[in-house]
């Protein structure tokens, strides 16, 4: 495999929603309910919705700015790179990075999708949800359907007004939907219970994938109230384990056959070590726990319902034919701190190259996986000569990726702690 | 390597305390306070110490018992194997597992040992610590010392006594000392405080290794309320990866570049995907974060200080070289529910079969770094050719470790909760 023959289909990107996200998509009497982009006095830019105001967090737009720069203060459009925000845009930055296919997770409304739930009248937060996933579908991914895979917003506090947004999405080409890894710490049921069955069933029904990413249960990984930042980042993607052994152990693989879950942003180098260790667990305790898996081992269940997401991750490309590259797909994270942009096709390839992969296995874990869980087929309007890396990035030859400065950090008394994010989350 | 050549040293193993537990050590005066075994009317023997009962929850003591039988119930005496209290009946147990030599951890006063500084008269509380110390290493460690290695409970109350305690039990051969994973869910200072520098001091001086062992910080792994127990029994190893990223983000491997830390039943298979990660993070984070090595990667400094443990671990056994052999040890975890008794031997070699490791790898792994971290040199007491566990075996020629029934489990509705482990311990 050469690097420019590679085909890079990313199930984890990330938009930031423009200004007028809601201007085409909600009805005339809903408008001064949505959420409005205002520019503040300090500079940064926050959406207004009720009594709720939502900063950018900078480590969620920081593509395309030097390391230095990266950092947990709300930021403003203009310390954005327009790739973030400007689908045309958007779309030049992923052919500079050999990207085909994107797969674009929210950023208002949260990964979970709850702040339209805020409103008090459920219709309305209805409507807005729908409008959200309207622009996104029909706006977002609609400039260029050879190159986006449509990700809804679930209406995550109605599961039966959520069951029929997949059912009415579904129809609109959208196999894809965002929730919450753990539903629990966000107030609602948890994934043992049969409250969500409505939602389960929907996606069955349709073939839409549900995507649990890390960090969707707004609860931070803290082990201690003073530790510095960087243990949060080192331990976000694997802590989705803790989400992998609720899953497994919930009744929703044993109802829903078809149903696929993916982990998105959870790694892979950690899967071999979780599956043994479910197995291990079963054979020693199903005696007396009551866990019942029938004929099937905990882990064969896992790798039937579960798609494992990377960025990059060599310890599990080497492991990879243990894991089932069947089931592996891989990611870019534009425009967050941890993107791997403008450089994915270098990145993946060195550690293919470090693999004994064959071509059909890279192949798989590159694009055709994520085209058949995500339901995603580009080549009827692209032909597949011009999906590769090397195609895509004769496209934008000329491009600037360069990293460009947009102002210093601010200034910064000792490391930067946990506590910070959360206090930024909230300013 | 055949089989019956293999050296095994258990670096987790766990004692039952007896009932006589304070009766040589205690001076006459504090003998009231002591805490008490009581048996009570439901049959269970009971641990009484202020306001406080200590039960002994079921899986704490299971090993011999059929799988059926494991559960949560609280146990009595007449309900275990004598080899998990009665230190010549461990003896032989170990035997005829092929184990050389042993490290106990303690089960009444609790992992972190805090049982004792429920005391309002830390006079008394360090009296009763140091008395159980003085039990643990001169009567069941002294019983064969050419099979135990000494492990000190902490007075983790008071972080000066603490520190004398490490230097007087390194005077009578014992340098190893229980700890907490993370002290802040026990309500003391986090990894992160200078608080516990006597005490880093003090291990590093006397060439003392803290043992974290997994669920030492009180704090369960549980996603969710309503989550069956399995999830938090397939979680609880890897849990450990918390104090992992906290404790290398933590000053203390900076300013003591002597101190071993061990990773107790942490297992291993996760560790070359964290490692990967840890130096990941640095290298994308550190510009803004504060993170600072030094000349050195995080992985590096992790693999100087930390000794890692496991009981199984396929994964992790065939990934050991890329982990680092001189790092890795393992445990019998005797006698509770993950125990590999009695057939630590089969299962070991059956991992290092399907690995490409050398018996100078498997030496290393299987004792020769126990021996070294833990300051262990049985070897002048029992020659080298008596440790095997073709000899070790034969030694116990017909000591009977068949699965013997004790009665059978509760009747239970359903699958057992993580819940139930919280209510059984508090029972």
């Amino acid at each position: 495999m050469q690097q420019d023959d590679l085909i890079i289909v990313s199930v984890d990107d990330h938009v930031i929603e423009p200004p007028d996200l809601f201007e085409k998509h909600l009805p005339a009497k809903y408008r001064d309910i949505a959420p409005k982009l205002v520019h503040k006095d300090d500079g940064t830019d926050m959406w207004q919705f009720l009594h709720i105001e939502v900063p950018n967090v900078g480590l969620n737009a920081v593509a395309g700015r030097p390391k230095e720069e990266y950092g947990l203060e709300p930021t403003s459009f203009d310390d954005m790179r327009p790739g973030c925000y400007d689908v045309s845009k958007r779309v030049m930055d992923m052919s500079a990075n050999g990207t085909l296919g994107s797969l674009n997770f929210p950023s208002l409304p949260g990964f979970a999708g709850r702040l339209f739930g805020a409103l008090d009248d459920k219709d309305a937060a209805k409507v807005l949800a729908q409008a959200y996933n309207d622009w996104h579908i029909d706006e977002w991914c609609g400039y260029a359907p050879d190159r986006f895979i449509p990700l809804a917003v679930p209406l995550i506090w109605d599961v039966d007004a959520l069951a029929a947004e997949v059912r009415r999405v579904a129809k609109k080409g959208c196999h894809a939907i965002t929730f919450a890894e753990n539903p629990e710490p966000l107030g609602l049921p948890s994934l043992h219970s049969d409250h969500w069955d409505p939602f389960w069933e929907a996606c069955s029904d349709e073939g839409t994938i549900v995507c649990m990413h890390i960090g969707s249960s707004g609860k931070l990984v803290m082990p201690s109230i003073d530790a510095p930042i960087d243990v949060l980042i080192t331990l976000q993607p694997m802590n989705i384990v803790q989400c992998a052994a609720d899953l497994i152990h919930a009744p929703v693989f044993r109802k829903f056959p078809d149903l696929n879950v993916a982990l998105s942003e959870g790694g892979i180098g950690w899967i071999p070590y979780f599956l043994e260790r479910l197995d291990h667990s079963y054979h020693t305790h199903k005696a007396w726990t009551g866990a019942d898996f029938g004929s099937k081992l905990p882990s064969e269940v896992f790798m039937e319902h579960v798609v494992l997401c990377y960025i990059n991750d060599g310890v599990g490309v080497k492991l990879a034919r243990d894991i089932g590259v069947d089931r592996i797909t891989v990611e870019i994270d534009y425009p967050h701190s941890d993107a791997n942009w403008p450089t994915a096709p270098e990145r993946l390839m060195e550690e293919f190259d470090a693999s004994d992969l064959t071509d059909a296995e890279i192949n798989a874990i590159t694009y055709e996986n994520a085209m058949r869980f995500f339901r995603y087929d580009p080549f009827p309007i692209r032909p597949r000569e011009q999906c590769t890396v090397g195609a895509l990035r004769a496209e934008a030859a000329g491009w600037d990726v360069s990293p460009q400065s947009r102002g210093a950090a601010a200034h910064r008394e000792g490391p930067v702690k946990i506590t910070d994010l959360a206090a930024a989350a909230k300013s």
